[in-house]
């Protein structure tokens, strides 16, 4: 999507694949001091060695002091983070760990509707109960509270609601859960014994400026200790998000809080089967929680690459929100964090029809025809899971804004033909059915 | 263990990593071509993007390139490659694929005892069947098919053995199986409709100079198409072994024969949750199915880090073997391959008794008293398997010769010890009891 790499955690990674560099005067001391750090750390002082299943101790250490400076003082253990392959790697050991039972015994999972698709697929794949709680559309896609009882006390007649999955900053619907709102589900999974999952890989986007990122663990803590000392929490994070965005590293980490020591150690047990995560992604993991310091002197263009990417991430998530919601039809919530909008469109019946004619969700149709006439691809709504009856499409910020913005004047073209095409002429409706 | 990485591995890696090393002089041109090839594959032409989930097709092409001219000329498809996290990863995925049932119908997975413990633990994991075969340590731990056919049998009574799992060189074993071993193998599968699982991750680890290494896939061509286009097999290879050792990569891959294109579908599917293996360990991977070629300027170099790294190996495996048989109460056979040995070493029962006293297998109690008493660390093996009443250690044999050498006398002079410690003096039974 043109974004460029973040120079100097490039550099670090580069510095330890190949130490040869350290000698090189192209590359600055603090990222070859960083990478002499790392390397003193993995066996045989190689990135090509086998780390501890859990990850590098000294990249652990340094996750843990970011942690507590992120959450203002909270304190972090190292030996609570877990290095993974990914976030998805992490999200997909804490399931794997937990989920058990048969019948009316088997784990329930609460995700939120709409959800991204690695819940589901994991929750199919180990055999639990999908349980689903809807978000807020009309309150730009909040949790509210009272759902989530409604959709634990549904599910606890057919299975046992055990795991509470939260994906904040919100994928795909972009939300940032406020503190309040945080306190309210901490509160809930407290009194129902839940262990939280707590997906928080979106921490860095956050672009609303009357929005901000509370983690889990933070609002968890400022509850007290009867809370802190209690609520079974996995936090996790990544190098894919953010302002790196480097996916292909598969890098990222996970925080336990709470586990039972003789459950930690089966957590223990289970990643080592898959020996470590990549050393190259736990060092570019190292690089976002320890980055240059201001007296540091690879600093400045540090910090302006960094800005220039998530400057430009809420440039664009403003960008999309306006153009699409000058669209007759289409009504997108505030892109407040994350890196996607969820737009809903309004779908008339006669493609509803055409669509079950054809076999095929509406939105597909919607997303086929999209695709076939502009060239644009975007995620059908029914992929995440939304309310009956209302219809919506993924599409990710990340373009240029010169892009994003051609893009985004074709979808509102297209938008406009495709309402026009399939509307009554009696009876032009091009409102959002709400 | 004091193994250098080759530098041409580390070159290419380190040029995907930061481009901008493209124009240093100190790195050879091939090096860079072969990155300039590489990134071409990558979305954004960035090794930080995902790649598809089956992996960097260009590095698909190479793998298959390289089949063929391992295999001498026997067909390879890049669209039946799978770059994996490791051989783990792509062991484990077959295995979800393929691993279903209850009670009687639970599918039966064949493995060698002794076995690299990954393969006990994703039994379980997956909750199929552990059908034990037995390899012959009389004759080189060598695979009978007559043991085979037992295994198989025994085993129909109460699961529907499904799977063949092969580790060939052998870990920890250490064998190398002949041609006609591996036909009766195949013949065998042929026959029971087995699906093969050929871990042949040590391909480039034989060091006994009358063998040599026979991919399944080569063998199962030369039987003729009647057996080529109807066995499944799935063939892993990794980074980590052979003479680079790169295991922190996590690289690796997998190909895949005569799948169902309906399970096919299912196996992109199911690889596709965790998006996709880490892009550095592809690049990795692509360096050792395309090594420099006479005509490039690495190949000197090249050639002689890989020369001597399995030249050293080779050297580290005859000295294993000659010093521990000349051990009284060890035997051990010869180190044909892979990167362990595997030797029997009489525990008298004094000793049997002791550890039975205290809750503990009699060589867990003999590797723990060799570690506190010399610092050494091996394996017990009843972490692998082996026959009742048998004792085994599984050692590496990667550590510098020197250190090998010391290591080995001091094994020496343990052994000796503890077997006058237990030994009866009315009768000094020092021959291993086989």
């Amino acid at each position: 999507m043109g974004q460029q790499p973040i120079t100097f955690l490039r550099q670090v990674v580069a510095l330890c694949m190949f130490p040869e560099l350290m000698d090189s005067p192209s590359f600055p001391e603090d990222a070859k001091w960083r990478a002499q750090r790392i390397l003193r750390g993995c066996g045989g002082q190689s990135i090509g060695s086998y780390s501890s299943s859990e990850g590098v101790q000294c990249i652990r250490e340094d996750i843990a002091a970011y942690i507590e400076h992120r959450d203002h003082g909270v304190p972090a253990n190292w030996d609570n983070i877990f290095l993974t392959t990914g976030a998805s790697d992490g999200i997909m050991n804490i399931l794997k760990l937990l989920v058990s039972g048969e019948g009316h015994n088997r784990t329930g999972v609460m995700i939120p509707i709409p959800q991204y698709p690695l819940y589901s697929a994991a929750i199919t794949e180990l055999g639990a109960v999908q349980i689903n709680y809807y978000l807020d559309e009309d309150n730009c896609w909040a949790l509210d509270v009272n759902e989530l009882h409604r959709a634990y006390h549904a599910a606890k007649q057919h299975c046992q609601p055990r795991i509470l999955c939260i994906i904040n900053p919100g994928n795909p619907t972009g939300q940032v859960q406020s503190k309040k709102c945080i306190e309210d589900v901490l509160h809930f999974a407290y009194e129902e014994n839940l262990f939280v999952m707590a997906d928080e890989v979106y921490q860095d986007n956050v672009y609303a400026p009357d929005c901000q990122f509370h983690s889990f663990k933070k609002v968890l803590y400022e509850m007290g200790p009867e809370y802190f000392n209690s609520v079974e929490l996995a936090s996790f994070h990544s190098t894919s998000k953010g302002y790196t965005g480097e996916c292909g590293f598969r890098g990222g980490f996970m925080e336990i809080l709470n586990l039972d020591p003789e459950v930690k150690a089966q957590l223990v047990k289970l990643v080592s089967v898959r020996l470590c995560p990549p050393v190259a992604g736990q060092a570019a993991m190292d690089v976002i929680v320890n980055p240059p310091q201001p007296d540091e002197p690879s600093f400045t263009q540090f910090h302006k690459e960094k800005a220039a990417v998530l400057g430009a991430l809420a440039d664009k998530a403003k960008l999309t929100e306006q153009i699409l919601n000058a669209v007759p039809g289409i009504k997108c919530n505030p892109v407040q964090g994350a890196m996607y909008a969820f737009p809903q469109i309004f779908i008339p019946p006669k493609a509803v029809e055409e669509a079950k004619a054809l076999g095929m969700e509406p939105d597909m149709l919607y997303c086929l025809r999209l695709l076939e006439e502009t060239g644009i691809c975007v995620v059908p709504g029914s992929g995440f899971g939304q309310r009956e009856g209302t219809y919506h499409f993924r599409m990710t910020i990340l373009p240029s804004h010169e892009k994003l913005k051609v893009l985004l004047e074709k979808v509102r073209d297209f938008h406009i033909r495709f309402l026009k095409e399939y509307s009554d002429l009696q009876d032009p409706q091009c409102s959002v059915a709400a």
